[in-house]
């Protein structure tokens, strides 16, 4: 709650400061009809009062519909009554595009330390890992305090043992500890197995101290994943090392009966602000509607989901004439969920790219808002629009709402929407705080009680009020690179 | 993290200023032997230093047996455990008084919503609460703000459904926000059997926000509790009671395969720091070694018995000659859980108080930490002695390091101590502040990484302190109250 105010008192402050100096700065409103730069920031400060339908949609989803896994009835339901929603809020082509996956389903699971005296374990089966045999797995565990010294164990070091990498997360404002962190849940399994490992656990990849397991994907090995793999709530996993220290071996019981569905199918619903100059250009907002199984997705990313469809709400909405071009909701299905077919991740953007081929290169940009609910507070554009006219207009519009232009230009922007950069499509990327964005990641924890409504306000001023410029201009965003 | 920084940096400055007041007040020391406030201060210096065996008490005694609860194997292990280390830390009287209790069991347990759509819940049964059928119990919610609107409810008017009730407990200081909450939890499943319903579920009484429920014990009414009842993780609470707001029944299925062990024990360990001159009269210190079974029972009690045997090593320990008076340590069993002749917790303190009884009324004192591991910052001492040279002494030594003289005096120590205060013995009390306790109190979520180091020692410093003014004085404490 204190760092909650924290950055409220800061925000504040420098919606003060910047305020004053912006309104210094920018040009006087002409008589007859606001420009680009006042139309964007009024949809900045219609947003930032609360005026939009951020909360309410991702309290009605998360509320409904709980966890949306991969395939799961009820990510087919949170669709539905997305679609429905859209149309009656009075988008344009609203549609849902379904494509078939394999999904995977937690079963029952439990884990126990057995020796040298029995105490339960907080565990989740990492996603896409296969169960036990019925009555559990059973072995001496074997710490490696990173995947590397996993790596260097010799073939055969670990028969009949439990492999168990114990690295800790690093807690960063811009999520860096995630990336260094999650190899270990991505390539432990398999690296495991190698050296005779008959199952693999990890310290969540989490930068919180609760009795709560962060889950996730595995990659696959010739089309499996290789042995049952668990991630320990991290009080479990200082437990274990604390007890082997204190000396003697450490055996623990693990049991799953996840399970896969190889003929389930996902979906992503699209729905458009048509443009009224140039419709076939598109202005591509994603965020995914499917969410891990354990929490009800809040911020992984029924915020993410609100906070587009918001944005694009207000343009939708503007009293005004609206965009020359279309600004595009996609609400993706399976992002969490790595396929035998995409070892990693991004199935509902693979079959978006796909299936929207030929319109690609009418696509102007490309962009997700997949981290969370906490403040943005750096723009990265395109290279080829950093040091351009818009950078300046938008970075005028969003300074004051605590937004920094960032020191390099966008590489990525979300999970969703890389197959589609990588098609060719710039991103852009509204940054976000992600200092504890990691604490609820893939847990039973990331529920409604974790956003906060203001910085969720924020979220949607900083879309509204970019994609509106982008979307209203004839910007060529794939141009080259500026001239430094 | 913030809050430990601000507390900590206000517990260094207040140890600036108050040192400087103390060293202008305090009397020149003597030449030969200590004063006796000289003494408490060295105590209360040495524990503050961390010279003191606290924090390996509660890391080795979590870590080697985890969960403890009452007349489990692991209770009788760590209670087997305590006494060999409390001979080896020199001791006398070290033994273990055994006594009979009916054990509660935890089996399975899961919960869900049911209707509108599917979504799992996160619960735990509260203690000596019964199984459900095989096959679990399903029902439509009727949610009551508080118990009093359940008790409000006509007879009948629950026939088949599910009470809940959805109080939020209020985070306060000094606790008191608990002893408001908690009454749902202790007659909430009697009241709602009454009325016909077939099982009872309230919000965790806690102040968290996390995917973790809170147990604790319920009343028994005729020998039992009369029907399965289960404590909500908040944000489940908040849920349902979000669904239900959209209009529309929600129905729950809950299941739990609790069960009793009719012919369990528990046990009291008691080690003593004899009296130099009067070895019969005793200062009591207690705490309780039982937990909860979901967590390891880190701050309850663990801490506690850190404390209380930490500050009597350090009297035990100390160079120049020892106390006038017995300390005595005493570990109880079983605290947590109500049992038919005793319907509300306090088994080991009512074992010790019967096996003891003619000795009692030599006991001066008897205090026990039972309210985890954040900072002491209020003494409570006997009425009788509240304005007397005893308590300027003592504050003179506990001001230093943030503790003030209590408006009141005291009542009241801990449950366990309760039946001996019952008996006659006065009470003291070093507050500890309790605005974080509630967070993990009686959750999987207390655990060693919820212990700061820093305030543990604090509360060392002040229990040797205190414990030894009284127990090296010939005060008596039972007098009658002072004048105003």
């Amino acid at each position: 709650m204190l760092d909650t105010s924290c950055i409220r008192a800061a925000m504040a402050l420098s919606l003060l400061l910047f305020a004053s100096v912006a309104a210094a700065a920018r040009p006087a409103p002409a008589a007859s009809e606001p420009t680009d730069e006042q139309t964007a920031a009024q949809l900045r400060d219609e947003a930032l009062a609360g005026e939009n339908l951020a909360w309410d949609w991702v309290s009605e989803l998360t509320t409904r519909f709980g966890p949306r896994p991969a395939g799961s009835d009820n990510e087919h339901r949170a669709a539905e009554w997305a679609a429905e929603r859209l149309k009656a809020l009075g988008f344009a082509n609203v549609h849902i595009e379904s494509f078939p996956i394999t999904a995977w389903v937690r079963g029952v699971e439990s884990a126990q330390i057995v020796a040298p005296v029995p105490q339960p374990l907080v565990v989740a089966a990492l996603g896409e890992s296969p169960p036990t045999p019925p009555t559990g797995l059973e072995g001496e565990v074997v710490i490696f305090p990173t995947l590397a010294d996993l790596k260097a164990a010799p073939a055969g070091s670990l028969d009949g043992k439990i492999a168990f990498v114990a690295a800790r997360m690093v807690r960063m404002q811009d999520g860096a500890g995630y990336g260094a962190a999650v190899e270990a849940r991505v390539d432990g399994p398999a690296e495991a197995a190698k050296r005779g490992a008959i199952a693999f656990v990890l310290r969540s990849v989490g930068t919180d101290s609760n009795r709560i397991a962060h889950t996730g994907t595995t990659a696959y090995v010739d089309g499996r994943v290789p042995v049952p793999a668990f991630a320990l709530a991290a009080p479990d996993a200082d437990q274990i090392e604390r007890l082997a220290a204190l000396g003697g071996k450490v055996r623990i019981h693990l049991y799953s009966s996840a399970s896969y569905v190889p003929d389930a199918h996902s979906q992503n619903v699209i729905a458009d602000v048509p443009g009224r100059v140039h419709p076939e250009q598109v202005v591509l907002l994603g965020a995914h509607l499917d969410s891990w199984d354990q929490g009800t997705g809040a911020v992984d990313d029924g915020t993410g989901t609100a906070i587009v469809t918001a944005a694009a709400k207000l343009i939708l909405d503007l009293p005004q004439r609206g965009p020359r071009r279309t600004v595009r909701v996609v609400l993706f299905g399976s992002e969490e969920v790595a396929q035998p077919v995409a070892p990693f991740g991004a199935f509902g953007g693979h079959a978006y790219a796909d299936s929207h081929k030929a319109e690609l290169a009418h696509h102007v940009l490309a962009a997700e808002s997949d981290f969370g609910t906490d403040r943005v507070y750096s723009l990265e554009l395109p290279a080829a629009v950093v040091k351009s006219e818009f950078a300046t207009t938008a970075m005028r519009v969003l300074q004051p709402i605590g937004v920094l232009a960032a020191a390099e230009p966008a590489r990525q922007s979300g999970t969703d929407v890389r197959p589609t950069n990588e098609a060719g499509v710039p991103p852009f990327a509204l940054l976000q705080d992600g200092t504890h964005y990691f604490d609820v990641h893939h847990t039973a924890d990331d529920t409604l009680d974790k956003v906060d409504r203001e910085q969720l306000d924020q979220n949607v001023a900083a879309w509204a009020a970019l994609v509106w410029l982008a979307a209203d201009s004839d910007v060529d965003f794939r141009g080259q690179e500026a001239p430094h």
